[in-house]
């Protein structure tokens, strides 16, 4: 996706050869527009796909998530970070490494949001070592639910998240590829 | 908004008196198209205002404060619970109290995103006592910007925060306000 491959190149940062700062359009200021323009690219590249529910993980994965729910008039369930005190019920769990952060934590989604035959789309703002993605497709397989389609805004093609799951016979869409970064240049996937 | 107020009766559920659980349309799971309205009556509400910035806190914040920036052409900056590692430059922060999970916490911005003179529209799920909007208030006042209206989907009417933030001058606009609530029973204020 051109457009957002002109804006990681203006606005993105590499801090290093395995951080990419984009916090000032994607994850922690937003630009609206150019998630909608998100949206509509996710749901061309699988507009031969039928989902019925979208999932995500808090937080930067919501605003692409949500505005893709819109064009497909599908709901979003976002897994959160912690259990809240609010979810007194059953509920599914999966273990996330954050290879940034250097830890590990749960992300949990009520049961009662997975339904047995869901046709899931995930949608995230990151795709690196993969971890946050199959904590979402073993959270969707524990509800007997089925993912369909993997959409990332940016991912990291020098890790290996995408290569793992593209073997295992996951359907990716990555919107940008970044092959190699340096503190001086980002080299996208052609 | 008679659509929410319908929707929190018909979805929603009343915890205990205090706690209101609307996590299959807001903040766990999302309807989309619903807060699609929801921004699209934020757009309403404020018409006689001009803003430049939307504010708002993650997680559950994001979705309606993305769709309402996209209504209004601005950009969403959400606060973080936490202090990103890759979060490297100035910010401010500010405490939030949860009276939920009984803790404190502190909210955080990159100082970069708020400019001297930005007039900020706040978004936010829910107003309780208004610790999260207090928050957000106090960072953008340490960023020399101005907030000049706050936009919550529910507020709980029968807590201080909206007539706290209401008395030092803030105009609040809430598409539902909830009087009194019980395991049998959600009241709306007229």
């Amino acid at each position: 996706m051109e457009l957002l491959k002109k804006r990681i190149t203006e606005n993105g940062r590499a801090l290093s050869e395995s951080v990419l700062k984009v916090d000032s359009f994607l994850n922690h200021q937003i630009d609206p527009a150019l998630i909608n323009e998100i949206s509509s690219e996710f749901c061309e590249r699988f507009s031969d796909c039928s989902f019925n529910k979208i999932l995500t993980i808090e937080s930067s994965g919501i605003a692409p998530a949500v505005m893709t729910g819109l064009r497909m008039g599908i709901p979003v369930v976002f897994a959160k970070k912690a259990k809240p005190s609010t979810m007194t019920e059953e509920f599914f769990t999966a273990p996330v490494h954050s290879f940034t952060k250097q830890k590990d934590y749960d992300v949990a989604i009520a049961a009662k949001f997975i339904t047995k035959g869901d046709r899931i789309l995930i949608i995230d703002d990151f795709l690196a070592h993969g971890s946050a993605s199959r904590a979402l497709i073993a959270i969707a397989e524990q509800g007997g639910a089925k993912v369909g389609g993997i959409g990332i805004v940016i991912e990291k093609g020098f890790q290996n998240g995408g290569k793992l799951l593209r073997e295992l016979g996951y359907r990716i869409e990555s919107l940008a590829i970044i092959d190699e970064m340096s503190r001086d240049s980002i080299v996208f996937r052609d």
